[in-house]
């Protein structure tokens, strides 16, 4: 085997590794990943799994990392041709009720499962998500204050509404994944648009 | 012992382990849980602690009974001697987030990280936790609908409003707890009177 292609191979093994770590994770939480289940599903050792990576932590990290590229991914690519304003708003909340919907994680919304499991431990993984769900947070929040010259809730401050749209995402997860309701993401939509100002849905 | 204080005593003992391991898993879930370090905690024998409960999903079962009675008694005995309507609507949101800032479970909202935490893993305590939210949603619902005559709202559907109220409650516990923002509260006690159509806060 050349050099070229096991750098390769071993870049492909990492990725499957990881992307098989997210899936498990959004089931049964990043604390809840061990090694030996993740080989027996990729029919690797234990010493192969955790190889690329070094240690449990860092590969619980770039689970972390995966997830929220995945995220990323879902959420912000549909808008991100549009300039900021209205109706980049409008394509963001429409990503992000189809992510839910159709969530590419098995378990439901990753970085809000995340959360929830790790905020009461300290550790680097916090640290990561707490900076992952921060940005995010500001991210949306200047969405929406660039938004709000051509909507209706320019009296509301737009970190109010970022709280809002989150906790929305947040309680539509939950109907979907816990309580099976198949009229939350319509429901959702109609809230998040309301919350931001937007037009009802056509 | 007489058969009456050993029942009392019994009880007590069931008591202090049901409180310690809702403690417990408000930090690190309901299925990080053992009995094991409940026992080191409590300085009891594993079999001290099983006993009461018989199974480990038993004590599981009785930490999140415990905890529903915890978030009930916080949230909704402040409202209880007030007639449905707007004013108890205010008072519910006013007592819900008092109760995300001051949090009787060290870990955050119980029933928030449970909800992420089971919602894949079928079994007696998801189905368990799935009629206590919907519970909740219910009754938060029929609260709505009684406060809509005297409010701002009454254009939006009360389940619609439901949603948007659980969800800030949700967003407001993950910046307290993983993001250490000491404007939460305000924020999202604003943000639910806007969502639920009543005055801006005094």
């Amino acid at each position: 085997m050349s050099p070229r292609s096991s750098f390769a191979e071993a870049a492909r093994t990492r990725d499957r590794i990881v992307r098989t770590a997210v899936e498990e994770a959004s089931c049964i939480g990043l604390e809840g990943l061990t090694i030996g289940s993740l080989a027996d599903r990729l029919a690797m050792s234990k010493a192969g799994v955790i190889g690329p990576f070094g240690s449990r932590e860092n590969l619980q990290n770039a689970a972390l990392e995966q997830a929220g590229q995945i995220f990323r991914t879902a959420v912000l690519t549909p808008s991100t041709a549009l300039p900021p304003g209205a109706a980049r708003l409008e394509r963001l909340i429409d990503a992000w009720i189809d992510y839910l919907a159709e969530c590419p994680f098995p378990g439901g919304c990753f970085v809000t499962a995340a959360s929830t499991e790790l905020d009461g431990r300290p550790g680097m993984l916090r640290d990561r998500l707490r900076g992952v769900v921060a940005d995010w947070r500001t991210f949306l929040t200047a969405e929406i204050a660039a938004a709000q010259d051509e909507t209706t809730a320019s009296h509301r401050r737009p970190d109010e509404i970022a709280t809002v749209l989150i906790g929305i995402s947040m309680a539509v997860n939950q109907e979907i994944q816990l309580l099976d309701d198949e009229s939350a993401a319509q429901r959702g939509r109609a809230a998040m648009r309301t919350a931001a100002g937007l037009p009802p849905s056509p």
